[in-house]
């Protein structure tokens, strides 16, 4: 009989833990995956709370990942994927225990702090044959799919510049002022052990890095950065000029001290034939410029939207969709694609449509070659 | 030992329907209710397999809504609430039967088409000490609930001008052409059997209503309406002068023909100290002025939002929360209500922070004032 | 020889004056008429500091309009035509004045107080043969321009609801709180005797009334209104339900007690094919909409703009034009019709492109009707 | 007796000409200078008609700008200032000869192409004690003044990161496809020997560094930029890295290919405080931020705006003050001060408020380090 369900376990992601419950959410959003099995807290007392109020059976909850990757594995009822939802500097290790499971992974972004941790990953996640998403969410939303789709088409013509930028403001009282009573920042976020090389650039501006590889399909060749770290250990705010493999040039800039922005990834890709901006603060519109005509905003769910982006509607247009539903369509491909295999279905190369750990393996090259550009007085460097 | 997740069941919203889709999405972003029973549709086969794909026991998937409501309610591990996402005709009689039953009550809206009905359901409701929510969701938005925290705080002083609409296209084509083909309104809301009195006012006017009353605790005493059908049997488009209970005017404005415009709610209240605007399609932000002052956008989960806005807070701020999200916070409320029910604790009154019954018994008062002042020649009519 | 120039004279606009002031700059803009006589002020000396500072010959200033009309009416080189900028109550006088001397007016608005005077002076204009014109000069935007344009063209169909609206915040002080002390409005605005029977529709209604009618080319027939007043003399506050000789119905909300607004005149037009939308405080763009299609930024300037809209377009897209210009514009139409009759030319009528004693008449009948209705408890009312 | 107008001339600015004519309207606003002498054209007949047109004596009309400038220095009443609105390529030689002359000096932007002849105005100016204005005219709209207040008064803290851009779309037919047909650049500006050594730094990315710096304060140190020039002579798009003073960085990024934008100048400052946004093509607002808070908006001509924005506002807050008005600012500035010298009186240093010479120079500079950084590989480079 063909499935239309999968199971699910997570490792993380307790009932304080705010990236987890997003996660299921999202999952739950979909309908089409149960959670199973899952290690939500090193803490017994916490996990079997867990357990009990997301309504795991007794045998599915684990003391640690091993446990429940080696257990889980063997099981006939088994999970079909794994959600990590832990800090950063564990990713890795988790992440590779459940490919050598033969268990798809989903896993939270960064994917992990070295080039060659990432590299391993996708290397392995191909040998097993396995699906391994990296959850940089916003590539979910419909608009950004629309907005590839018009890109795809041949509508704004050959790219030829590219300005987008990832602004918050969250990290402001870490200026400089010495006082480490006023930061929000999260201490191992400031210690280069557990946050990896970079942290405004690893935290925003691979998102920058990986809308933009997503919508335009273009290859980030090279990098000129200069960051500001403001006598922290690491970057609050960088500027980084950027080459891509067409020849176009751009600006990529991300800050965690800017006034007045919470969220702010704003992509705008201009062509020799038109324009299109995304806001993610603005997320269901669409700023379409042919040249020389007046600016159109697109609007979700209007019979003029096309692709995946119309077949992702979740809500009719003028009804907001926000971040929930951006994760849940990232789940979708991943679930779609599962159910396929799991039913031996052919899978159309576009229903590929989640960032996979190629994505992460292209992120942690983008963090490289920005720290080691501004190290070297912002020269051109290759990613 | 005490509760922490309900069980609940619903009628209607088989695989296939969007808002009974909507509500269950709605229910599991909670996290605190799960699907328990059901009677999805009257189709068996059809029934049998939502039950399966939403996992329910064999025994608790129903042929119909008396069977259900009577079934149920003798079970020891009963259904705590029903949601009712059936055509609008339908809710009067199932939403009565649960009553008479003793299940809370969750019921779409419009509640139902005649005041007895509304004014018997209210009655009902309150001699059998239920919960009965109609899910005018745009009141969940907690930027919604931050206006009516601003407004309960004195802090535009007293109001004075309230200027509302809801705009939306989606039946532009059914201006006065008689092509029948091109219409989107669904026939049943053409057929005042169906329908009710109003489509346009009905459907989207209520809203307005609804949602002016939640944030500004005003009471609408008096309409000056002027419809038009454009040769329609109902209502494609209103304007309305209203008069509040401390005597302020203003105008509330609906449409289903006005191209630009797909769920264009946007509501203004005016006072002797300052202003406040929400936009239902951009719910995110509120527009707060203080007279004299510059205009403010305050944004969503900052730290100086507070009240329910701030304890519904549920993505950090710059992340987008959408529709469902406010349905989700309707849901919370009611859930959470009846879980210290159970739990036989206090309710504090501000925790029964959504729409009641009693704001459906408003919404068709509102309804047949604003048509009967239109068949007066738009004189000004009681509510 | 052909003339390219004209002379004009002022009455009223002193150098503190600020209208005044706003004339001759727009004026000035034009470069094709230059202040050549005048009675700025009452006050002698303030007369004469103003004619040295103007530049004026020191025989072409004058003591009062009577004076003025009679000895430029009888010079070879009398001034073509005269602007009058004094206080509302002495329009009417000064504007008869010089039509009776044969010498072609531009008057501030309003026109004047009672539709009797009004009449008049059309009539009186119509039997000398002189162009009179009231400076509304909202109506000299380019993209309102563009907007009566597109609504020309048939580009939005049938008009079938229209939504404006004039919202100020300037007189908040003014509600209820009987302190005299903080009031804005001058003391004359406040006394009927001296600003007419209505204030805020008076002053900012009309403009509503002017644009639309510009823009749309309807015909207002009847009002419904209910106005506020808040202990005061003269309405501060107006909701008006309105319809036109076409059968569509709108709105018309003014007010100066709106915080958050200083010149908020928005002017929607929804027809059966798309939508229009304008905004004075935002005057460069207009938001165009086919239904079914994206909204469209039309931007002032481009190549896409037509009529006289790209015929008055004075600096390139992209930089703003204000109010202005906009009044430039309404100067631009007047002189350059009063340079083709000097010539003996003839005059397309498209080229009377500006708000004429007619528009005047007709917001003299609006004030009536909208006043004449609040009274009736807002029956509608015939304007 | 003091004086309270001025006499100016004009090179250049023909009937046809666009500048010459803003510039002429921006002086008429102002209503204290009187165009007095001028050599419009070179050729004899269009010079004599232009004489005619703007109503200049006979004998104040030159052939040539060494006679205009020789003539009028040994008048009686000879002009107080020139106004030098030619192509680019003469400016130098203009501004030199009337310097020499003993004439205070308003030019056209760019100064002139070189840094020796720009550092040779600038000691001329300086040793003759003459006025010398360049016509960045957007640091003379009021809110741009208002952010210059609101830094200098420490409301946004420290300044920590700039983000700057001025895009356009017109050029955009040039993006490499050789079709000279197409082009809408002007051919001079194509011509290294005419146009300098840069197109698109050379004409609107020294309006980014002419209004950072006005702004700001800061000094910008070393810049690090790689140009696009489309298989064209000169660039088209930019995208360059900031270095100033206090040790901030950010990014400047102009471009004449960018669909959907006019004139799309935004300045955006960040410091430790708090933020400010600009943007000139919705001049009358300025988005403040103070950390924490939400974004307020602040609207010109409010009496919260102080300091020269509120002294140099013109029309009441909510009637949009475009382009000219920015112009008309800056010659305000200048002619004030020249009246305060004739006059003898003191000139606080805060009146010296236009564009001086030395911005020339510093626009120069700065154009200098920009084309030299791209050809070195987009090396830091020293302004």
């Amino acid at each position: 009989m063909k499935r239309t369900k999968l199971r699910y376990g997570m490792v993380g992601g307790d009932l304080h833990a705010f990236i987890g419950r997003v996660h299921r959410q999202a999952i739950a959003i979909e309908e089409t995956a149960v959670l199973t099995a899952g290690c939500f807290s090193s803490h017994v007392d916490k996990n079997q709370e867990c357990a009990r109020f997301y309504g795991l059976a007794s045998d599915r909850i684990y003391k640690d990942y091993h446990e429940m990757a080696q257990m889980e594995s063997s099981k006939e009822d088994k999970i079909d994927f794994v959600t990590i939802v832990t800090p950063n500097v564990t990713h890795y290790d988790i992440a590779k225990t459940f490919l050598e499971h033969g268990i798809h992974v989903v896993c939270e972004k960064p994917l992990c702090f070295t080039l060659q941790q990432a590299v391993e990953l996708e290397r392995l996640a191909k040998e097993k044959d396995l699906f391994f998403a990296v959850t940089y969410a916003y590539t979910g939303y419909a608009m950004v799919k629309q907005a590839k789709k018009l890109i795809d088409d041949g509508y704004i013509g050959k790219i030829v510049n590219i300005n987008a930028e990832y602004l918050q403001e969250w990290l402001i009282d870490d200026i400089g002022n010495g006082d480490e009573s006023t930061t929000k920042l999260s201490v191992w976020r400031k210690e280069p052990k557990l946050a990896g090389i970079s942290n405004c650039v690893g935290d925003i501006g691979t998102h920058i890095e990986n809308t933009v590889a997503y919508i335009t399909g273009l290859k980030l060749i090279k990098v000129a950065a200069v960051l500001d770290t403001f006598e922290k250990e690491l970057d609050l705010n960088a500027n980084i000029l950027v080459e891509f493999d067409n020849g176009a040039h751009g600006v990529f800039a991300c800050s965690q001290v800017c006034a007045g922005h919470a969220n702010g990834l704003v992509i705008r890709i201009f062509g020799s034939e038109g324009a299109i901006e995304w806001k993610q603060e603005d997320p269901n519109y669409l700023y379409v410029t042919k040249k020389g005509q007046p600016m159109q905003i697109y609007n979700r769910g209007m019979s003029y939207i096309g692709g995946r982006a119309a077949l992702l509607n979740h809500i009719p247009s003028g009804h907001p969709e926000g971040l929930l539903i951006a994760f849940a369509n990232v789940y979708h491909a991943v679930i779609q694609v599962i159910l396929k295999k799991e039913n031996g279905e052919i899978i159309p190369m576009e229903e590929l449509d989640f960032p996979s750990v190629s994505a992460g393996v292209d992120g942690v090259k983008f963090i490289y070659a920005v720290v080691e550009s501004n190290k070297n007085n912002s020269a051109w460097t290759e990613v």
